[in-house]
């Protein structure tokens, strides 16, 4: 099973993350969680050079192509492997993300990015997609206040410095895909207490088990 | 006008780019010498990781976007300007280089690769291109007698190290390639003298210009 976690910065996804591998362990389920871009040595350079502040000049369509480089890898190291050996595959952020920030925020080619997602993918289908929906300045204020301790050591804040309106984009992005996927996405509300949303993950995930 | 120049590890075509670049310029020529990976900061960092002898396990798709996004980039900050200023670029490996490497040689599929060229250079078009060619054996003694210097210092060995029959393969796509375009392709003898291929390369540039 290939659960990913959606949402624009400071949504919570990555709190979630954590509490439904923990409850899935104690089930007795073989889980992994990973995150993109990254989650491999080489994708993890990759990410360096994606969310360095420093990079501010870089081209759109680069940025699209180094997420799918660094998502090639991963589906080749991590992902394609996990599922194989049945394990659970838990992930922060994928394609999906690179639709809403690339396509519908960048302004990118749509049927482009589908064309690199067939390619990258290697026939891997998606099992479900939490969204967590919030508005873009309650996330923003959450994601600035991390970005000041850890993110700004890791300079991972060239998400973090974009105006609202782009912020904005990538949200209405994704929740024009999970019109159009109603049956793999799961909306939630990201503005709730932490428990709460743990709970409502739970329920929809043990019904998909 | 913008004149690449592909060929196998170790066919002495930075010198020859060296040797045309001064020539145009003692002609008055505005001449912009680049290179790829790289060409740009940000594509700098992506040639690091595409060279870098510790990246055995670089994934062929995720190698293949790493060159088009370095790509993209360079398009973008170099080589368009460039053009667009009426200069004359000369670019060490450009979008053959994926065709041969990455499609003949990792066999991935050229359509693809095609579509990615498509959308990277923005319709920008080469109007010549050399060739050197020469055996495998020879490059790749002179390659890695470069190697065992600057390369070295810089890890930029990864392609240095792939078997005789991976380059072999990569010189039979290049030719393949240089007989499906012979209006932009000149193919030129690698293993000659410095001076008579420079004084070879100089008289097809001088009949283009």
């Amino acid at each position: 099973m290939f659960i990913t976690f959606e949402g624009i910065e400071g949504s919570g996804k990555s709190t979630q993350i954590k509490l439904l591998a923990e409850r899935l362990k104690s089930k007795g389920h073989q889980v992994v969680v990973t995150r993109e871009p990254g989650g491999t040595p080489i994708a993890d350079q990759i990410r360096k050079i994606l969310l360095d502040a420093a990079n501010k000049n870089l081209a759109p369509l680069c940025e699209l192509l180094l997420y799918y480089a660094a998502r090639a890898q991963h589906v080749e190291e991590v992902i394609a492997p996990a599922l194989k050996q049945n394990k659970i595959v838990l992930c922060d952020r994928f394609v999906d993300a690179s639709v809403a920030y690339q396509g519908y925020a960048r302004g990118l080619d749509l049927t482009f990015i589908e064309k690199l997602g067939q390619v990258a993918l290697k026939g891997i289908k998606i099992d479900l997609t939490f969204l967590f929906d919030l508005p873009v300045a309650v996330g923003l204020t959450r994601a600035r206040g991390r970005a000041s301790t850890l993110a700004k050591e890791l300079r991972e804040e060239r998400f973090e410095n974009e105006e609202t309106a782009f912020h904005e984009k990538v949200r209405q992005g994704y929740l024009t895909l999970a019109r159009k996927e109603p049956k793999r996405f799961v909306v939630v509300d990201g503005a709730l207490g932490v428990e709460e949303l743990a709970e409502k993950v739970w329920k929809v995930t043990r019904q998909k088990l």
